[in-house]
């Protein structure tokens, strides 16, 4: 494993009051993606032997199996909200913290004045950009630290009645601190950022994906470049989009706009190609 | 669709104090099961001609797939702490109840004093058979009844300051009710009723487990017996344990021994190959 | 389940010389997807109250969950090349007809001149839009049919010296064809639909591709039309592409060019604020 | 990674007459089994302490999600017909060398004489012991040479026609090889093993499974043996087959047989427990 992956192993990234997220381990990176992908193409392969245009070509054309062939795993401590959002990708594997083996920690999310926000009036699903008054902050951070000091105190009181732990923890918040091990493929792991990343995504989430975004930086540089292009900043048009584009754009462009925009040869090509479609 | 299938669609089966199950919709039944077996078998099947036996043999050899051609759709409410649990199983489709989207009903899980017993000594996981003194199971009735209450007022209050809902439910009891339609095929269902079925789960799951075994027992009867038969009533014997047994198997079976216990043909033929193997 | 769809199950649709594909059974259609969606809205589904809409909706937002909530069966028969594209589809479930159990078919595959093209000089993986010669391709159709012929031969031979069959037909061609029962949710299908109807998919897999299209055009027809707008039509712009088209957008699009494309109200909005941002 | 583990990544097994199994990479080892089951435990673990029998513990109580945290690659030359049945297992990840890139290079699997047997008789999956008389076998021998060469032949003159690749390899026979990187977790290769070594599997998979059984010993040797005491070697009795047991046990097993039989302490009390109700 190169040196500059090695140095992150283990490293706590903080994430939330008491969250972290830490890489466990981690298999491949992105000469594992390239050698993955040129098992495929066999002897045929002499023209395209550049592995970043490589990477590139199969996040473009959204050839996804070379990028399940790395692998990572990550060691979590998040609010039980947020691990109920994150345990919706199928695709990886967990080990959690048991509430009917162990003794569930006094440790819950309160969040900052900062992310105690209005309702969105116009997001059904999140927060706007508004918070409350200071006043009315704190009372709210007042009432959720409340709430989750009577709630564990009500967890010991019955623990030490001897009630039995998977009963005498069905009372604890939905903000009370979990810890996973979760190990997952690249490929999935790209997905579940593209989602996690978005700004219709809670807030609570984000903060571990943008962690995880820093992270894949340092493992897999080429795919993360090719993710960010193709994937995490593009641009996708309706059939119905598309229709009005074609009577707004009015020029195809020259080669200096190319040139200029990092658009080369194959990527240049297919982006005239997709033009000329629309006119 | 036969008359006693539609007849349970729809129905509500009753889980816990505020919970249900029912079914939505099912494609299949064991006639698809021996369809779909067949055209492994194409022309070559002539002697495994009988659905039962044809059954019985895919369960005993666990030849799974045919029984992955079923899928059962499933409407369910129950707590979250038992959501949780069930999410693990990852082979399924799960459209939740969304506290992002939509406020939380104030509705929680508050277990019968039968069930408020205390931890069990000899399995770290679990609850004794051993209720708490009834001073003591109303104790904890109480708190736990009052802590769902205060979260629940805390809850409102927040909602009305316009604290968005994703923020204001953090605090929520894992006791609320949460509600999803839940669709699996039945290969992976009947591992699911396997694991929660057993004496291990947790009562609160082993609930539904069971509301679901009833219905199976109506839509898939030669499945369920088979399921009986060679999963949930068999047992296994480790290689140490088969060193053991040969010392005190004494005798072979015999032919009224194998009559009278229902064995014949293929399935005597290989428990006999079985114990053959042992002496 | 609605007449059109009964009228369509059961129906054989021819595909190449000697396959077909037919739908076995369909559990759901657009009804049961938004029925899934509006549970996870619960109350707060005022607004976005039709079907079409919601539809379009989840479409636009990439809110997969609720197509799974469908699930489809088919009966295909297909040569075994093009079987080993298929089952890289990994979340189905497969019933395959087996050559360890059963004798094969004497059926092969055999293209008609028109497909019997050129390999592309630009694209690796496919054949041009370039046929051989008549003559040419007349003795490519000779050399198949009599390798087909000797390689059935040879089989037919080997069986008849008492060879099992699991070894007797190592040596039948690729082009033989296999039956198998295939079950897949609608979210995963329109996943294999998007990539097989693509036209750098091998012409053999299209065709069945296309014939599955046809039937959720009638199974599924909001769906599908949603489908056809936002994934099968539309088009994808990079980042470094988007930095281009922000240099020959020269204007916005009035609101006669919107109505006459169709856009309306929500689908109108989002695609101005994507325009907004290319400023 | 541990020497010893470092050792065989790379090394060749070789398999059939010119396939190969070599391991590409691995994450994990059985400390990472146990650390991530201890997650789970928290700080209930005190008792548990020993790695052994933690894993014993979990590979007893068919604790599977620990088992997924080991991840394995390959790198795989194997013959068509069995890379159809491999591709079966889903939970795992694929790039294979693709006959529409590239030309297939011309090496076909022929069985050893040892192995062109005859049909079972009583096993319709597969071949009996006895092989065909030498004669008969040579000549089986040269039909399948003549075949693959002569199958060869016509797809290079095909080739040399400037047919596609993709069409001009539909005749090559299932037994030729191919290529792939394969990677999955180990408690889906730990089933891809108990399949695939069973008597009732296709020899020429049964070569594979063996190799990667020796490998699995080397990397997770505590796993290895728990996989064999209670689920490789053991022995599942089937509700019906239990009441016939129960007939024909006629003593509980003293201390001695449990000692000298390696049952100690948990292992001991279960199996005591489990002929209990045996009675």
């Amino acid at each position: 494993m190169e040196k500059h992956i090695q140095d992150i192993i283990g490293k706590e990234y903080k994430c939330l009051d008491h969250g972290f997220i830490r890489l466990v381990d981690v298999m491949g990176d992105d000469a594992a993606i390239v050698q993955a992908a040129r098992v495929s193409y066999g002897q045929g392969t002499k023209t395209v032997n550049e592995d970043r245009g490589l990477i590139r070509y199969l996040m473009r054309h959204k050839h996804t199996s070379p990028f399940e062939m790395v692998e990572l795993k990550f060691h979590v401590k998040l609010p039980i909200f947020i691990a109920r959002q994150w345990i919706r990708h199928r695709t990886a594997n967990v080990n959690e913290y048991s509430g009917r083996y162990s003794e569930m920690k006094d440790e819950c999310y309160l969040p900052e004045l900062e992310q105690i926000r209005l309702q969105s009036a116009n997001n059904k699903q999140g927060r706007s950009e508004e918070t409350l008054v200071q006043e009315e902050g704190n009372a709210v951070q007042n009432l959720l630290q409340d709430g989750q000091a009577g709630a564990f105190g009500d967890y010991k009181e019955m623990l030490e009645m001897g009630v039995a732990r998977e009963v005498a923890r069905i009372n604890l918040p939905l903000s009370t601190y979990t810890e996973w091990y979760w190990k997952i493929d690249l490929h999935n792991l790209l997905h579940f950022i593209r989602l996690r990343l978005d700004s219709h995504a809670q807030y609570e989430i984000r903060v571990f994906a943008e962690a995880i975004a820093e992270m894949l930086k340092v493992i897999v540089p080429l795919t993360w470049e090719a993710f960010e292009d193709f994937t995490l900043y593009n641009v996708n048009f309706s059939r119905k989009e598309i229709a009005v584009l074609k009577e707004i754009i009015t020029a195809m462009p020259n080669a200096e706009m190319l040139e200029k925009n990092g658009l080369k040869k194959g990527e240049a090509r297919e982006f005239l190609e997709k033009l000329d479609k629309l006119k």
